[in-house]
């Protein structure tokens, strides 16, 4: 990462959504001093906005996502962090008051279809920089916001088509997004947004589909609930996510998740003729080659206590 | 917990398989003082009885277990902790020297085979109480033990159908079990063999069989693993378990196993025409079923903090 450049502060940075991803970015930002004013865009009939001020993860709230905008100029950042299929709404509003120069990024978990959108609605006046910064918890909200839940974690970033035509600034769109995300601790990988919507289908999406099946598997023998142990308690955490978010992930990755899907239902029906076989050494070699697998595989959430 | 009768302990246990489950218990065996001396049985050529020595979890180490039972009277203890397909072997060996009123039980992980075989193999002067204490870790061996493994996890407890015919004890052998994994710091459930591996088949190995499914379904693009974060991980720990532990659970609960798998299958293939048809409403349900039933457990870990 010494090879990262370094990033000027924003004087500006508007997020447009509080919830538990938007508030721990103001309180990242602020934490970091990588943002001068931090501008919180959400619902009027919501108190997120109010909880986000309390908490400082933003110095001013708007329920007018036109107005955030209009009080931006060339070199502000602004950043999507509402649920992903309301991207498009959101960007048809603001498209036509955004300041030439706006820098805008998401953190939505879905590639492919974000970027198709900013293609089609954005002007060319701005520059979108699509990124996945893999981090979250099944808790929602700026109440649960912290200011180190990026820390340590990967940020996947996909560049646009138009990344060539940028001329006159010091940076490219994309070196600055990636250098931002590295300021608040995250491993950068760039990618394009194909490749990031298959490995997130795999590693992300289809893991939440099999903890919210298996914990509706499990529902439908309720006694078996009350003997529950750690394993299954880890395998089902996910499954205690926020609805509405992953309902739009699903739907807004629905090729690659379905692919992944059909992959994983293979390997576990081979694993289920092996079992109903009899056959030992196809068992043991599916659970060995696993074990290697998850075995070489490090948490990067240790990171925080040995580093 | 305050009708469980009180237990005293032990003169002997002999625990064979001085793995992460019996050295476990020998250590908090003896930090309860539930027995006055634990007699380890282990391989020769393996170094875990050294290690168990050395940890102080076992007093006494033997490689013959027909020579450790031989040692033992009535009232005392034998915990079969070997991986459970050991188990016929192990009783065969030791069946026609065990002392009249010995008590035998296990922490195996299935339950109606290892009633079977206790039924088929052992004299009717011993009495056999089948045990399942859901407590385990990833890791394996006597170097892990810890003498808190079992505090605050499940134990299914099976009797067997002898059990009526005990006349002469203050507790009987279900009891005294029963007693055993309360004074442990566990909570036990009651049960018969059918039910508990129907519920271990959904809650537990079910579990253990999709975990290593998608860790296998990862591996097959590994450069998607650099990507992994928090749910990848915690959805897979279990995955890195012990191989021929695991083998034999898959082997010796084989129709339950079946048809947990197929009960998952066709919950995620409801998932997935959901998603290929964009049924957002299907989606939805799903998700929020899961969501609320797994928001409704409690982890019985937490515990250890908060008491």
């Amino acid at each position: 990462m010494n090879d990262t450049p370094l990033l000027t502060p924003f004087p500006r940075v508007a997020i447009l959504g509080v919830g538990l991803l938007g508030a721990s970015l103001g309180l990242a930002l602020k934490k970091r001093q990588l943002a001068t004013r931090v501008l919180g865009v959400g619902r009027a009939n919501s108190p997120s906005l109010q909880t986000a001020l309390d908490r400082h993860a933003i110095d001013e709230s708007f329920t007018d996502p036109v107005a955030a905008c209009q009080s931006l100029a060339a070199g502000d950042l602004i950043v999507l962090a509402t649920p992903v299929r309301q991207f498009p709404d959101m960007l048809q509003r603001i498209a036509p008051h955004l300041p030439p120069g706006v820098l805008i990024t998401d953190v939505g978990s879905t590639k492919s279809q974000v970027l198709q959108w900013a293609h089609d609605l954005l002007p060319n006046t701005v520059h979108f920089v699509g990124s996945h910064p893999m981090a979250g918890s099944e808790q929602k909200g700026p109440a649960a916001a912290r200011d180190d839940l990026y820390e340590n974690a990967v940020c996947l970033v996909c560049k646009t088509h138009s990344e060539s035509s940028i001329q006159n600034s010091e940076l490219s769109p994309t070196a600055r997004i990636t250098a931002l995300w590295t300021a608040l601790g995250m491993r950068v990988i760039p990618t394009d947004a194909a490749t990031h919507d298959r490995w997130v289908a795999t590693i992300s999406h289809l893991p939440h589909a099999l903890a919210a099946a298996l914990v509706n598997t499990a529902a439908a023998d309720p006694a078996s609930l009350q003997s529950i142990a750690g394993g299954f308690l880890d395998t089902t955490r996910i499954a205690a996510g926020d609805t509405t978010m992953w309902t739009d992930i699903f739907l807004t990755n629905r090729p690659a998740v379905l692919a992944a899907i059909d992959q994983f239902a293979q390997q576990l029906q081979t694993f289920r003729t092996a079992i109903a076989n009899n056959d030992e050494p196809a068992i043991r070699k599916s659970l060995d080659s696993a074990r290697t697998t998850r075995q070489s595989l490090a948490d990067p959430r240790n990171k925080r206590n040995s580093e």
